[in-house]
């Protein structure tokens, strides 16, 4: 693991690492914030996914959840959405290849060999943040737009990883949206059955989840009809799973949205996490 | 005034806007952020002056202000740091020309015509301001790095426009720094008697500043040697000048740092525009 950057905040240390992942056959980056509270000894974790477009950089800069994680005494490790790099195949779409990884493991060409972010960010990532840095065994799961649906399939499918979930504006249907389709049957092929577990709404049906769930929908969000999360809503409810589901009014789909109501979430996690 | 975008932000609204700028001889773009509390009634103004290469969006997107503006119900003004485009003179040099008007009006070719971040700042933005959001008379200036100097002299060259003052991280000194004796000299020539007027240290022994002031300054700052900021420490001291000096352990000249102290800086203003 090689240090790129590190850089003191709200009493602790917002770090930028690279590793050669074994799992993506290619060097990754990733951020983790480190909050004061690690100096005496090991802290929960808050892993936050992002979505399409982005790298481990927007919400470490963005989404201002270093104040509340040094609030809380939270780490968090913000994760690439993508293996990156020449010899890794692309798209020239945003929303396929490096950048929408979506957190699954390909089966198809050309895609196999290194869009593995489902194992990576359960598997490989988690290891090696838990080898390296002052945290504990207690870990959370949240993210934004395709980083919602990563966490909210990552945590149904992988419930001993994760005692808490939460959601900004996550895709909640992939598997009958534009956000989902196209990408599910590139990595996943054409067997729609092999998509139902990467789907937040057929998941809550299937599996359902242990514990709660904070969900955040910004009400003017320029994507509602990309991310379905009427779909979420109607599931979690029919399903009777404990959860929150705020439609915020007058909220769009940026980090403006995030940043707002990411205390809200942090909060949740920290409850679930050092209760 | 156009408006480019507005998203809605801890319940208020951060939005960017252009106009055709008389001072600048071009269309020059900014940010404001209104607070919820906008709706009731006019609410203060801080106006973030940023720094070398940033434009007004640095600031508005990574120092986390809105937070603290919507809690103390104060509008938050970002600027960008000099005139931009086709027409407008640039230099090779990244503290030169686009994105480092130092805050004074040019005089020197070929400058002089777009190069008036003076006038700009506290005349005709100030002025389209106050006509287009609903702001009140209680005015604060703060700012980072080149920002950080540029409200320090502003505020002691224009102490009936604000009200209270603060600065990250401010290039502190710079009559005698390679961050300010090229500027100086190539926007107002060499005549040094003319750049006393833009330099913090010598302003504050000459013309003082009828309140008090805040002032933080990273201890890992990787540019001390430009900033000087003992120089202006050693002044206000001198000069009897209430005011707090904060060197703050292990940080540096990130926005990390910016935010890490955002709230303080916040209270600050807010303590004295509505207090």
């Amino acid at each position: 693991m090689q240090t790129i950057s590190e850089n003191r905040c709200y009493g602790g240390v917002q770090g930028v690492y690279s590793h050669a992942s074994k799992v993506c056959g290619v060097d990754m980056t990733f951020a983790v914030y480190m909050p004061p509270q690690a100096k005496d000894g090991p802290v929960p974790v808050l892993w936050y996914l992002s979505g399409l477009t982005c790298t481990h950089e927007n919400a470490m800069t963005k989404a201002g959840l270093q104040e509340h994680a040094a609030e809380f005494g939270i780490a968090v490790v913000f994760p690439d959405t993508s293996p990156r790099g020449e010899g890794v195949a692309n798209d020239d779409a945003y929303d396929l290849g490096q950048g929408a990884g979506f957190y699954v493991n390909a089966t198809q060409a050309p895609w196999a060999p290194h869009f593995r972010m489902y194992d990576y960010v359960t598997k490989e990532l988690r290891d090696l943040v838990q080898k390296n840095f002052a945290v504990n065994s207690r870990h959370g799961i949240t993210g934004h737009s395709m980083g919602g649906h990563g966490a909210l399939t990552l945590a149904m499918n992988e419930p001993d990883l994760y005692q808490s979930l939460s959601a900004f504006a996550p895709i909640a249907h992939p598997s009958q949206s534009d956000w989902g389709r196209k990408q599910l049957s590139a990595y996943l092929g054409d067997d729609e059955s092999l998509w139902a577990a990467h789907d937040a709404t057929l998941l809550v049906k299937s599996k359902g989840w242990k514990g709660d769930i904070l969900i955040d929908q910004g009400a003017s969000d320029q994507f509602l009809d990309l991310l379905k999360p009427e779909a979420l809503a109607g599931a979690l409810a029919e399903a009777r799973i404990p959860s929150t589901f705020r439609m915020q009014e007058g909220y769009d789909h940026s980090y403006y949205f995030v940043s707002t109501f990411g205390w809200d979430h942090m909060a949740w996690h920290a409850e679930r996490l050092l209760g």
